[in-house]
């Protein structure tokens, strides 16, 4: 079956790729918006289910391939839940991710209570009026300072606790997508695909 | 399989019982929270999508049943979508039939322009972590009184345009079901359990 990824991050994309192909063993073509591209889509929800659900369903109405979304956040608990589902502009619209985690880090300060969640919501939809949601959580802590250069986002900062004390910009990107938000959420969706793949066959 | 309908409401109850058991023939048997009473789940969200998984969540979480929830909406063109995500508090909490729709006839008053859609999404949780969801939309007008005694809600005054000219409560519950906004998420949903159903069989 053929899929499109509903970003327009590439960094997310790539692991969307990565996991997807893992998981799926050659049975999808994984087509991107540089193949098929569409307008803007403002990410207008309150929620990381409606953003997901909001971008899987706009892609899917425009080119009429079974479409996948991503929305993700990352909610630390000294902060309320914060930044959440403004986790991409925290310092604002199209901040850098430089930008993001230096503000997090400001605005935690010094405080030793520094647990939070990373939550990725993945949406796929290939009918019209319906859709699937799977969620993946990682419990971890943000760190003190940035550590790692692999990743992207806040992964400088966030310690998943599993494997070891390492920043996700620590673990080869495969660790990583083995243990990550992301990587759960993403393992959730292949089993549904798999089993609609079952269901076609008969 | 077990089923359990996530609703304190015994007119939605109702309905989503009747068009299952339609369309289900005998595979599910339904549970509802009288057989399993849960705690008050406060609706929250800001979208239909939002309450409905919600809804089926906490009652999955509380049960371990796969669970059922509905959240309906009336979007009237006229008042900018509203009374939308509040409908069923448009005139205040707790507020009931006949006080909603005397809110919305007073908010529109004798203006022509009567548009308006008939909203449910039906979420479905079986599974930690994963969600389906199914919508289904009715597009039709307001009537400029209640006509009927059959339904509930906005049904006196919702006028779905097929068949003829008559509002959803002067419809028979069969023919109400059979083409209403409820119906035709449900029965998305019923294709879906049975996709389900094979899969299991193999």
């Amino acid at each position: 079956m053929r899929l499109i990824l509903a970003t327009h991050n590439p960094d997310k994309r790539k692991e969307l790729e990565a996991i997807l192909r893992a998981e799926m063993d050659g049975t999808v073509e994984i087509l991107t918006l540089d193949d098929i591209p569409v307008g803007e889509i403002e990410e207008t929800g309150e929620t990381l289910e409606d953003n997901a659900l909001l971008k899987a369903r706009a892609v899917f109405e425009e080119t009429g391939i079974p479409a996948v979304a991503d929305d993700t956040g990352l909610e630390v608990k000294a902060l309320g839940g914060a930044p959440g589902v403004y986790s991409a502009r925290y310092a604002g619209e199209g901040a850098t991710y430089e930008a993001n985690v230096r503000k997090l880090l400001q605005e935690l300060g010094g405080t030793e209570e520094r647990q939070a969640s990373f939550i990725s919501v993945i949406a796929f939809c290939e009918i019209e009026k319906e859709a699937q949601i799977f969620r993946g959580e990682v419990h971890g802590k943000i760190a003190y300072e940035p550590r790692g250069t692999n990743g992207f986002g806040y992964d400088p900062v966030f310690i998943p606790g599993e494997p070891g004390d390492r920043t996700y910009a620590e673990l080869s990107p495969e660790e990583k997508n083995e243990n990550s938000h992301r990587g759960k959420a993403m393992r959730l969706f292949a089993k549904f695909l798999h089993s609609q793949l079952v269901v076609e066959q008969h």
